[in-house]
């Protein structure tokens, strides 16, 4: 199944993507059915029906509760860069207000100029768990979806934390859609591309952490809830590790793709401050 | 005004606490009274009255949208360390699972033998503010609270970035009440405790990026929002940096004191996995 939350006037509904056709299942958004347990409903609703291609994305849990955030967890990206495997997953987080739609613009601040993209595999929370073993983390992801780990290298490394070079209104794309466990391919790969050019290509089973460890190492710490996302790294090809290095820069178009899920293109466009 | 948030059997109150009364003010707590832009009609509520000395405080917020962390801002103990004073203030998070009460147990979670204090000043966001003048920073300050940023150390070490360290369960005491501005003095100090041992005092305007600062700088990367909370940071004194190291110990009661806010007063119990 593939869920999606869309934008309709002033209200947002949670839909079931089936073809080109978008179904309302009675739930506001694909957070609210997550914390009401909806996803067997959402199977079988039979809301009204919207033209999948032309809808307007939301982030697919547009408020989650938790955004978790992973680094330097691909295995052929910190192999070649000569580093050894990590022993524990790097964590760090952004806010939901940095999360944006599918086809929503990137916003640029005018204080970086260093705007710079991390394709991830995200990983959507449907229970809540706290010290998962690995059967229970397994059983507590609802779904998979695509996110942009935007980042503002020059905020990024400003001090030894991250998180305010993550952490940028409106810098993120989420979606366009949660794919439930079956359908995401064993062998589906990540792709990131910048007006075409490929940027990122990595098969997501190259990760140091998967998501069941994931699930298992951060409930220790606390609580996982329904709509909590994890998003779990991203491989080589970033623009700050390139030489020359490159930056996202406006007008230009990011393509963030995971086979089995679906795309995310968004626009850079300057934020007028 | 002195606003807390009380638990009484099944729900919550945010009461305005008047010398040994809490008196109810309609709001369910702080955190929805802030978003309802509830300070005025707080101000002279006149709601079920409690006995503030035996009441069961909660978390002053009990669910911020954003708890933003502060590191490293503290000028004497930067300079007493041979450190030069930072350039940007260095930012980390923590969810709202950590928080708890400022009577409550902190949970010493079974996998850690490294929990350490950090006493901080904490800022409550009152006003949606993004990109902060100074003057509208100072505005959007609802108020003032203590929280205890309590550290399991050797998570926060585990890699580069300190979040795991410090987002475990039930860890932060935060409260016991907001005051609001006018009522902080100005030579106010913090002080943390150890069963009755000082380990911590400054005084809090000591602080190299004051509140003010802080919300100009953090909201110009994203919007803070009523009840958001922004904890600035501790002192010198934390037991990690001791000789010999030291770490807090089940049955060991922490107390977080600053002048005209309270005190935290929290038994270290371990947790039972």
């Amino acid at each position: 199944m593939k869920l999606a939350t869309i934008r309709l006037g002033d209200r947002s509904a949670a839909v079931r993507i089936t073809g080109d056709t978008a179904v309302e299942t009675g739930f506001g958004d694909v957070g609210e059915l997550l914390r009401a347990g909806g996803l067997a409903e959402a199977a079988s609703a039979e809301g009204a029906a919207h033209d999948a291609a032309n809808a307007d994305y939301a982030p697919v849990v547009p408020r989650p509760g938790k955004i978790v955030c992973v680094g330097l967890n691909y295995r052929n990206h910190i192999l070649e860069m000569g580093r050894e495997l990590p022993e524990y997953p790097t964590l760090f987080t952004k806010y939901p207000e940095a999360l944006i739609g599918a086809r929503d613009e990137i916003r640029l601040p005018p204080e970086s100029d260093q705007a710079d993209w991390e394709g991830e595999l995200a990983v959507v929370i449907g229970r809540t768990v706290r010290r998962a073993s690995a059967a229970e983390a397994e059983a507590a992801i609802a779904g998979y979806s695509v996110l942009n780990d935007v980042t503002m290298r020059d905020y990024q490394y400003r001090t030894t934390q991250w998180f305010q070079g993550k952490a940028w209104e409106n810098s993120t794309p989420f979606g366009p859609v949660m794919v439930t466990p079956g359908e995401l391919p064993s062998d589906a790969r990540l792709v990131t591309s910048l007006d075409g050019t490929e940027l990122q290509r990595t098969p997501i089973d190259d990760l140091v952490f998967g998501p069941v460890q994931l699930v298992e190492y951060i409930s220790t710490i606390f609580t996982l809830r329904p709509g909590d996302v994890i998003a779990t790294g991203t491989p080589g090809g970033v623009g700050h590790a390139r030489t020359p290095r490159q930056y996202l820069g406006k007008g230009q178009t990011l393509t963030t793709t995971i086979d089995g899920i679906g795309s995310l293109v968004n626009v850079a466009a300057p934020e007028r401050a």
